[in-house]
């Protein structure tokens, strides 16, 4: 087959293809004004940490595809075993009482990688359904508990959990909260969101952790006690709501509330599991926290196959599978456990460990850091923050007061589209260059992209001054 | 590569497969006193119609899958499209942007074989995120033109719309919605459903027909009226709920109501897309409606792929696109049109479209409804329903009443284990068994599923008997 063993690359018209998706491919997050003018960069090839779009042109992704693409694109063994299985079982029932080799394989490997007790997977097809199947479980869980009243959610501003109804009602990003959409308000509240650099005048770390699990006990009392609060939702270091990491013992306080609540700990590792910063799943390994559900998505597969899991503990199965109760978990997808998704996952965590990628991220995520950091002695450089291969860059007008630049001026965008230029991806979200690279990146890729980054804040720079919006 | 060239059946040990999936795997529906004891059965190969499981036991799965498997399984054609893509671009962002070729090639294509209007699609990764997107899409659609509170979603008993939060929601099977689970109440309404079987004695099918279409305008104005009504959910055919083929001209009278109170008509074809019912989308060139939504998802890969679509007129899209408004589609998914799902519809449609495969359904279709009717000569077989490829055959305890066993008795479980036994997979639903193979399906396959199935109802009626459950 020589789509395998001498690829063909198959080519594109550039203007055929984006003439098509103009017309007919809605995008998330299109910004309609925008998008009628310009249309999207088609992208057609990529390979380990590179895109290539349908003019020819070659970027380094930094982006990682979308906080996904671990193992790096293209892999030859990836596209076998996903061949590989679609040939021998393309699809298979996972309703009931009907299961898949892979699915079955891939949940017992996943409650050997999970932390502590959580030992059984749901799985669906990414991040939003696994979120959405976790505030479903939680429903089950406290009902079949006959705790009818918790039903309360506790999340943070800039939360971001997906985008189904119930996700993106979890989520608290205020631009995700536009006027024209709908969402779940009377059981879905958002605490302040642990960003340091912006914690209110005068407060040490200490004292803004103090404040922040003050604000939580305060919540739970607003809203009736523990009986009334069945969860609380929340990433180990924010993903789309800025690469936040928390002032050290806020995870821990805050989990220390939930079960001295009786309220279950959800840990969205959607991005920051398999790898990202340098572990399976950060929550116990890196902030030791035991959660009680884990959301997992994305490094997962590492994009090849769209995948999701809900992990939970046996303290939650046991509740729902008590003995003589005549229940039936009536909820689930159609591709809950997809043969050819599970097979793509096997084959991404055993690349994952042949090649210690873990290692890798622990290795050269200190000096990602470390270079990345040295941006801030650029003007518009307010802070770059982040743990290993999870990175952000934000933009201030004013390094003293941290004044941000007006939203309109876009400046994310304005530099992204100088490092575009220059062949380096990095998503832009209003004030933040956002950057999560795939595991394999080395020393020489973090140069170029710390370089090019410099030259493209340096370029933004020269067109705000030239446009009388920065001084000097 | 020779998962291609010559496939090697990857070998399981059957055991540690149980074993694995008892442990860690929650499955959809998962009836849990049953699940504890029996575990799953592990299917480990499948090829066109057939599927075999740990043991090498062969069975002809007349479910398809799930209502999905539509070309037949293990296609060489699409692992090989499947692996070329993984390997070429094995995942883009779609966000913002970007794009990616297959995406926007499926997107034209979609666009091209949808009726009239319905030129846009927002991609998901199966039917339950392409309808809770449609939930999102009709809150943005009515808020952008100022209708805040036309908001009512009406949908109907027995309804199947899939499983997050607010598709289940809207979904309306009493199994579906055990107390466990919680459920949007205040703004989703649920009409009668159009089952002529179960219709109120004495009613002609003109008479029954008009008493829905009473009973959904009297549901509008006991919500306020048409400004607070923003859409009507339906199955051309209802599927999970029963295979429900509703009386002639219900479809076209409650479509009628909706454009005469500007209510959104979403044709959920999930099911009854690409073939099911011999056509490419059943609404139009089945039912005569033009949709102004329709979603899709199963038939539009064939399974091979998690993928859904949710397809939408350009009169929506006008109020959305309307220019200088600054809007921004904040949602979606990071596998919305993912190029390895893409490419594997795109492929799944060529094969459809070169082996004429929806001629196949209109050919064998009725061939099959006739043949499955024959069953009706049967004394616990109450009715035979349903077009071409998805077929059901509802169990009754008593002909002439109608009455049905008791649930606990699980009587479609107990001819579906009985055909299991004779190598036929067929879905138990409750009182029924459903069917909807793969639509390379010939006579021969006809036979063979009408006679085990009468075998296996037969065998069925001797266990009643011996156990004093059935007379004669």
């Amino acid at each position: 087959m020589n789509a395998i063993n001498k690829p063909t690359v198959k080519q594109y018209d550039y203007d055929k293809i984006r003439q098509q998706d103009k017309a007919h491919f809605l995008h998330p997050w299109q910004v309609f004004d925008v998008f009628r003018e310009e249309g999207a960069l088609p992208i057609v090839e990529g390979s380990g940490n590179h895109i290539v779009d349908a003019d020819g042109k070659r970027y380094f992704d930094a982006v990682g595809g979308l906080w996904c693409n671990n193992i790096g694109l293209g892999r030859v063994e990836m596209a076998e075993a996903i061949a590989q299985q679609a040939l021998q079982l393309s699809y298979a029932n996972p309703f009931v009482d009907m299961t898949n080799a892979p699915a079955a394989e891939l949940a017992a490997k996943l409650a050997e990688l999970a932390p502590g007790s959580i030992n059984h997977v749901f799985f669906s097809c990414g991040g939003s359904t696994s979120v959405d199947t976790a505030f479903r479980l939680i429903h089950y869980y406290q009902n079949c508990r006959g705790k009818h009243d918790k039903k309360h959610i506790i999340s943070r501003i800039n939360a971001y959990h997906g985008s189904t109804y119930a996700a993106m009602s979890i989520g608290g990003k205020p631009g995700d909260h536009p006027p024209e959409f709908d969402f779940i308000k009377d059981t879905i509240h958002h605490l302040s969101y642990p960003n340091f650099y912006r914690a209110p005048a005068g407060m040490d770390e200490q004292q803004f952790v103090d404040h922040l699990v003050q604000e939580f006990e305060d919540k739970i009392a607003e809203l009736g006690g523990a009986d009334k609060v069945a969860a609380f939702f929340a990433e180990p270091v924010m993903g789309a709501g800025g690469v936040i990491v928390a002032p050290e013992g806020y995870l821990k306080r805050m989990h220390q509330i939930c079960k001295d609540n009786d309220i279950l700990y959800v840990s969205d590792e959607v991005v920051t599991a398999f790898g990202r910063l340098g572990h399976w799943f950060a929550s116990k390994e890196r902030f030791d926290i035991q959660p009680d559900i884990i959301i997992s998505a994305k490094g997962l597969t590492s994009g090849y196959q769209p995948l999701g899991a809900t992990l939970f503990s046996d303290e939650i199965f046991a509740v729902l599978d008590a003995e003589g109760s005549d229940r039936c978990f009536a909820h689930g997808f159609t591709y809950s456990g997809h043969p050819v998704a599970c097979a793509a996952a096997l084959k991404n965590i055993e690349i994952m460990e042949r090649e210690q990628l873990l290692g890798n991220v622990k290795e050269i995520g200190p000096y990602f850091e470390q270079q990345l950091k040295t941006l801030e002695d650029l003007p518009i450089v307010g802070q770059v923050r982040g743990i290993n291969f999870m990175q952000c860059v934000e933009y201030v007008a004013d390094k003293e007061t941290k004044a941000l630049f007006p939203e309109a001026l876009d400046i994310g965008k304005r530099v992204s589209n100088h490092a575009d230029a220059r062949g380096l991806i990095t998503r832009a979200i209003v004030h933040l260059n956002v950057m999560s690279p795939a595991l394999t990146m080395t020393r020489k890729d973090v140069d170029f992209i710390v370089s090019t980054l410099r030259e493209s804040i340096e370029a933004t720079m020269a067109d705000l001054r030239a446009e009388g919006l920065l001084d000097g």
